[in-house]
């Protein structure tokens, strides 16, 4: 059953050609005597003819039915310019029925109109479509690329367990009920962060892993309860090896799936400086539009509400949208102040249009000619411009101006397609305060370490400690995050201590990981690449289920094999577990 | 801290290069006022000698602290052959302690006495071992090649989901408590066996993954409970495909990791035939000796011990071994009887050993002389051969000489190291009969193709039904299983009737998959490779442990992370389960 080529790669130039083909089914039309067949493989699809001498041998024929084709490529007569092999049809002499099918429950096209869910159910027929085959060749390809680069560069590729003690990170543990030792339990890696440390600290040096990990979450549209990371630690470096060794894999990445050149060397930015700009910590840097600061000519304002903020610390930020006035009506500018108010919690939006030289809009009466000429100046404004103003506290004006930026960046069609733009913000704040635990916590995870000239900070003033922590930020996108790690013992435990974890707590939790600094631990650092995020950036969908090939739904259901589900009792019993009723908490 | 080249990479051709190494003190030494020390990274061990002018710098060092030398490569006095750079040394200028280390609770070096679980439990130690460290380079390797030759012929890799459902393999499942659903679990599994089956079905035609999988069993010394298959599945062809793709796989693997070229095409023998030659189904081909039926010679015979034999359906069946008859005495015999007794259930080992032309032995008295001449004959008999006899049930005489065969092959030093033999055995019984469940089972698995011309007898005679099941042996191990599968539902459905399995049952039990074969199913099959077997006979080690980064013990625990463990009776009220004492049962 040897077919001499992909049903979608035949072209102009095989005219004349004669070929065996495999494939499915995709559409089947007679006209009068003849009978045309779309036949579909993994390369994609062309047209079989079949005359009227051997029609007769796919009468029964319908869609999904698997045919073996023997024949000649033809010109075809009126070219289908919407089918990469519309120029040409293949002649079937010889046919043979590899298998039937029954009509499929769902629709195989990528135009199909069939709910999501029915689709998840008939995964193994979705997987079908062609846009789904071409998304996991793309996946494969990544890993491939991934691999080689890294290879390359001395990495080597070490599994790590996925039976694991449960890691202290912050999402709850997949729990593995152990048979042998009744009450005792394995857990599903959340990533494979404490055995790539243990790995530089056995001097592997350079390790990497495309790692699958497991957060039992209540999930995201982005998220599964399982996903894979492009895992890399690397020891003897300091930032700069990692950003190196992570901007030569995009390059390869971009520049081998979809032949983008990115930038040589990706922009920089720090965590305060990030947010100043852009109000967050993953802005999209397909456009400008950064957040300006007011403040200053404000200073000595008469206007009472910017006064009252100004004098309260807050700030007087605001985004200027070039040639963008006309484009916002009242009607529009409120829905931005909802937008901001509810999301938010700024108290308002103000705003101000330049209208014939002139300054109008929400606040143009309360302001002076003097700061009103300050701002024109200060934002190089012109006719038709529009400035969107929040007068609040720093952290609520940044993060509302952040949010209205990436909108009216999509409202005005500032962001073009097809363009990548890589940002790594570093200097993260070491700790989070938490309300609710009424503690210091770690930011990114207690293995971080802090920036040295602020160790001396760590318990005087923990808020102020900047942390080495990175992260990759493409398009908006959080796409990794990473760090230089502890690899100081002394060091290690006054993070622990930072954040209230007393020793004897520490050492319960992973004690085991505590010990091996004691013996010669190099300073070492990494990340861990979200891969379906990568994926889906390349192949341009927001839905994570078009890169995973069987996944689950949002509430973590496998349609598909109806899993999870319920087992029998002799198989909890050998586990020597019961099933406890939720519902009586 | 950028170094110039890796401390095992230096040679003499780099006297008088100044370079910049990073690495683990291994050794130190002091003469007078001079220090040396072995300093290990991942490429190997160098000496640096620090002389008077430097050596204060290193009075504190010790073992396993980090150092970073900068220091100008000579020619050693007296050059130490045991070592790869022994010809050279580093006279060190500069000197950082990177970092300090206590004193290491385990040795680490490759010829440590320390016992295992001592070195289990420091694992991130022992993997500073160099042959550890080289074994894990190994297995890298093995992968990136297996990728790269897949890849090439057209195969994509596809990460199937580690929760899954329950699969209706041999061994027991892993078990995932699932939290959104009270009372349903996931399962891990035991491999992505109806995954790439699904992937067939969804027109994938050519998959693979480098595969976890998770058997929940009582370990052997070659089992850890979670192992990584290179798992392979193709459609639209059959034996002669999957065979050419492995065989390719496995030569690409065995030249570009040790140098070795395989043989063409791999020997392919039947399973019966494979039986009667050599009484197993893994044979070790390294070397000959096969089983010989004499049963013809004695169908006349008036020796009543083989009489009896013969008349009751019996064998006689018997090993050859060249010049050997003066390495076993009596004594010697009398071992090998008790071995095929008691591990074989055989009623006695005969033998007869080539004397000054004559036979001589436990059976050469009763045997008359025609009978004898024609047992010369038949095994091209010479002086100080020995032949061994087991006159019994063909299933007892075929497996006790088989093993013998092992045996005397180890005894006799007839299997040559350094040779590396493959054999596909094919043609596997589809059906085994268990006395236990009273019922015929599936030998491989269910989904496993019966040979076409054998399907008429699937209920008639299953013991007669051979499969398209086959196994690849390496030097008596199996390396991998695998089969061509059933593509049609009617068929799937006869073969869950051969083995009791009722539609109701089998449905209920994978329903979602019987449903898939209904539309449009290619003709499909493939394998799985046991990775860490393959590894382990290119490492030339025995211990799985070896080519494991992170193992567990054969009673199944991790002794570093000191996992399974208990887990906060809140995370189980989460998980709604409690435990149960399997004491009570």
């Amino acid at each position: 059953m040897e077919r001499t080529c992909g049903n979608g790669t035949l072209r102009l130039e095989d005219v004349g050609r004669e070929v065996t083909l495999i494939g499915w089914v995709a559409k089947r039309r007679n006209l009068g005597s003849l009978a045309f067949i779309d036949l579909r493989d993994r390369s994609g699809v062309v047209q079989v003819t079949f005359d009227e001498t051997i029609a007769d041998q796919v009468k029964d024929v319908r869609s999904e039915y698997i045919l073996q084709v023997t024949g000649t490529v033809v010109k075809r007569q009126a070219a289908n310019p919407k089918m990469a092999t519309g120029e040409i049809e293949v002649l079937a002499k010889n046919v043979v029925i590899v298998n039937s099918a029954e009509t499929p429950p769902i629709e195989i096209t990528d135009d199909s109109s069939t709910n999501e869910d029915t689709r998840l159910k008939y995964r193994y027929l979705d997987l079908r479509r062609p846009v789904l085959q071409k998304n996991m060749i793309l996946r494969h390809k990544v890993c491939m690329i991934a691999r080689k680069v890294l290879d390359e560069k001395g990495f080597i590729e070490i599994e790590t367990p996925i039976l694991a003690r449960s890691t202290p990170e912050g999402a709850r543990d997949y729990l593995v009920p152990s048979r042998i030792y009744n009450g005792k339990f394995w857990a599903l890696p959340q990533s494979p962060q404490i055995y790539k440390q243990l790995l530089m600290i056995s001097g592997m040096e350079k390790y990497f892993q495309i790692a699958r990990c497991f957060r039992d979450e209540d999930l995201r549209a982005d998220r599964q309860p399982e996903f894979t990371q492009i895992d890399i630690e690397m020891s003897f470096g300091d930032e700069n090896t990692v950003f190196s060794v992570v901007e030569d894999l995009m390059k390869a990445i971009f520049r081998e799936t979809i032949g983008y050149e990115l930038e040589d060397t990706f922009v920089r930015l720090p965590w305060s400086e990030c947010m100043r700009l852009y109000g967050t910590d993953k802005p999209d840097l397909r456009f400008g539009n950064t957040i300006e600061d007011l403040s200053d000519i404000f200073a000595e304002t008469g206007f009472q509400a910017f006064r009252t903020v100004l004098d309260n610390g807050g700030m007087i930020g605001c985004l200027r949208f070039a040639d963008a006035a006309d484009k916002y009506s009242r009607k529009g500018l409120d829905k931005l102040q909802d937008f901001v108010k509810h999301g938010f919690r700024a108290k308002a939006l103000a705003y101000l249009k330049m209208e014939k030289g002139e300054l109008t809009g929400s606040v143009a009466k309360p302001l002076s000619e003097t700061e009103k000429a300050a701002i024109i100046e200060k934002l190089s404004l012109t006719d038709n411009d529009l400035v969107l103003i929040i007068a609040d506290q720093a952290k609520i004006a940044e993060s509302g101006l952040g949010a209205l930026r990436v909108r009216l960046g999509h409202e005005l069609g500032l962001i073009p397609e097809n363009v990548y733009k890589f940002l790594w913000v570093t200097d993260f704040p070491m700790f989070e305060y938490s309300e609710e635990e009424n503690r210091w916590m770690a930011a990114h995870h207690p293995f971080t370490a802090p920036k040295e000239e602020d160790v001396e900070r760590l318990f005087s003033d923990p808020g102020s400690v900047s942390s080495r922590a990175y992260d990759l930020v493409l398009n908006g996108y959080e796409l990794l995050s990473g760090s230089i790690r502890i690899h100081d013992q002394d060091l290690q435990e006054k993070v622990f201590e930072a954040i209230g974890l007393t020793m004897e707590k520490a050492r319960e939790r992973f004690g085991f990981f505590l010990d091996a600094f004691r013996y010669g631990t190099p300073p070492h650092g990494g990340v861990g690449i979200g891969l379906e995020r990568l994926v889906m950036v390349l192949a341009g969908t927001d839905n994570i289920r078009d890169v995973v090939a069987f996944p689950t739904t949002n509430s973590s259901l496998d349609l598909m094999s109806d899993a999870p589900n319920v087992v029998d009792k002799a198989q909890l019993d050998i586990l020597g577990i019961e099933i406890s009723n939720k519902d009586k908490d």
